[in-house]
């Protein structure tokens, strides 16, 4: 059969367009600075369309939301395939997170067209905007866009709160435009499969020494700011049991999340506290208030809530013991993202025709993929991340495996081409 | 005998004073905002000058620390008596600490003066720059230049981290000057004696219902900076158990201050972490390094050695379970200050002329006296604080009680013009 031929990508090709990519944004510290809407963004943009436009021989267009996108079209008229990622990435960041799933669509798209495959589908990739947090605060901006979950007014008040600068008016300079964001929305059905490639960010696959994984479901995130309004006061003279201290009560609820988090003991949970601040914040007052985010994800919304029932008497213990207020309120409660089983399973079958052993495992960081999953047919592949390490310079993966995920892509792609209508 | 004639201060005008004074820098949370340096410091410069100038009749000097001094002269050519305080305010504090000893030292001169009183020895009245936390990071700076703790070399080189403003050109701005630095350091001899009047800020006096304290000695201070150097990873993927948290080790260290302060259990000990920060300090970001400043503070060394010796094995115990470092810093180690016994007697012997009773209690609270004492003998008279409360907007002490703390001083001071020689 045809879609069984094992086609395998160039490894030369794609390990030097990953580290092309990677010198744009480039910090002393050896991180990457490639924030949305930034210099270094429009330089990527700018190598990215001209690598699709030059390589591929792709036209390029860029959508109401600023992402990227190069088609080659099929023998029927049935809905795109589509594979991408994003080229944002954190401050500071590594050269992977994002960056590996553009390129490989890059890949998988070049080696078709080398190999002269006519797909059924149309087949599309993508960069999608702002999947990383930015100033305008708003993460995976670029699939919000599309699925749908954003309208033009909540768009156009949107601005840059240090600089003033519009979020309308960044998209604008980067090819956007709010004006025709209908044109950009994607409805369930306009898109055959969407396959996102990633770096899982984890240690799961790199502890069990697994090149590819497919993913299940994408975490649940929960957040809330928890606000400490205690009493400041002197710290030389007020005795300790006259105190109501916004630090001490903060440091107690860090503890207590890590608690809760440890004794469920589940490899789909975690729970942080990564923001702090206390007020006055100086060394000679008593701190008066306290804020925190804590943050529990999960791909079980019960386990979610077993959790926060868990917290809450202790929290409660604490507000009286210190005589403080505790004052919570949830900022996010996003749930988890089920990947779909007919993509679930092309993953599953690319690898093993690729004589590749593959995983399912959920992801428990948020992705693009998140969002396209709410109006196509969605799957996530994933590879491992050296020691877990992303988010840092550090970050980190071998070329063997991200030589095995692109010949695994081709498979999936080749795949879902013959399997779907 | 002429100096056990009791003079009473004028309770309205003291009142008056204090309240217009604490109209400089209120803000809208009704705490004061009046920090060294800032445009408030200068407005309460201004209208200080401006008091003593018109109410007072006296020539106001400043000397090259910026502190404001008013004088008159004694029969006698004997080294001066003064009193004194601040007037500077911790951010969003009360408006009582420090201001209240302006205010009062101002009474007590008015007072004198309006008596026709001839002091044998000259006297003056003095309001101390930068006693309160700055963006200089130099505490009771004025008095510290006084006492000869700081030479023009190191203040040369101190500036404002945030704005890169000098200390040099701050201190210029209110009237200061680096280069006459010698001119206003003071050798023990040049002053017959020293009294502060401060609010206690403790609950000692409030609780006991008395009006009236002369303080013992001022509390040793210690201070260090602890650096908590984890791992910065992703809050999604990274598993609890591969985590080097630095918000939590954090909070441990802070919990664990007290616990081994509260575990000793003593009227003159107490320990605080008032500032904390986190980096980077992002909600889906495990904290790779946290900051804190540990405070304790006790009247005995030996305590806080045996604090200090508690702690040790338990911040080792975090390190190694969490895999995290931990770079502790000294950067205070003041030890504590015993005030002067015939200063303290003149205190004592001042409340019993005017009928009141007085207590002897060391001050938890570091004080311009405490540098003060280093060169002249030097006593400090405490008001109560109602519940304890100050550094905050609701400080607050009632008019009668600083009514007879303005009787007490005017005759210490009269009882030391008598004494002294």
């Amino acid at each position: 059969m045809e879609c069984n031929k094992i086609i395998h990508a160039d490894k030369e090709r794609l390990e030097k367009n990953l580290k092309r990519l990677s010198q744009i944004g480039r910090n002393q510290k050896g991180g990457i600075d490639r924030v949305f809407g930034s210099s270094t963004d429009i330089e990527a943009r700018n190598w990215i369309s001209s690598l699709w436009e030059k390589e591929l021989g792709s036209e390029v267009t860029t959508d109401a939301a600023a992402n990227l996108w190069a088609h080659i079209s099929g023998t029927k008229n049935l809905a795109p395939i589509v594979i991408g990622s994003h080229h944002d990435a954190v401050k500071n960041g590594g050269m992977y997170d994002g960056a590996l799933g553009v390129m490989l669509a890059t890949e998988v798209m070049q080696r078709i067209k080398e190999e002269g495959i006519k797909l059924r589908h149309p087949f599309s990739i993508v960069s999608f905007s702002a999947e990383e947090p930015n100033p305008f605060n708003v993460s995976t901006l670029g699939s919000k866009i599309v699925s749908g979950k954003l309208t033009k007014e909540q768009l156009s008040i949107i601005k840059d709160e240090s600089t003033n600068v519009s979020l309308k008016s960044t998209l604008e300079s980067l090819g956007g435009n709010l004006e025709n964001l209908d044109q950009a929305v994607i409805k369930y059905g306009d898109i055959g499969a969407f396959i996102e490639c990633h770096i899982e960010q984890g240690r799961n696959l790199y502890d069990q020494g697994i090149s590819l994984g497919a993913v299940t479901e994408i975490t649940g995130i929960y957040r809330e700011k928890i606000r400490i309004l205690g009493e400041a006061n002197h710290a030389g003279t007020t005795l300790m049991k006259y105190r109501h201290d916004a630090i001490l009560t903060a440091s107690e609820i860090c503890i207590m999340l890590e608690k809760a988090i440890v004794d469920i003991n589940r490899n789909d949970l975690v729970g942080t506290v990564g923001y702090i601040s206390a007020s006055p914040n100086s060394a000679n007052i008593i701190a008066g208030e306290a804020s925190l985010i804590l943050e529990i994800r999960s791909t079980k919304p019960k386990i979610v809530k077993e959790v926060l029932n868990n917290l809450k008497p202790k929290f409660d213990e604490v507000m009286n013991r210190r005589k403080v207020q505790i004052v919570r309120e949830i900022i996010l409660n996003q749930l988890e993202v089920p990947m779909d089983e007919t993509v679930r399973g092309a993953l599953i079958s690319a690898a093993r025709a690729i004589n590749e052993p593959i995983i399912e495992l959920p992801s428990m960081a948020g992705h693009d993929a998140a969002h396209i999953a709410k109006v196509a047919k969605t799957g996530m592949l994933f590879v491992p991340s050296i020691k877990g390490k992303s988010h840092c310079p550090d970050e980190d993966t071998y070329i063997g495996d991200i030589e095995k995920a692109a010949n695994a892509l081709i498979q999936a792609v080749l795949i879902l081409d013959k399997e779907l209508n």
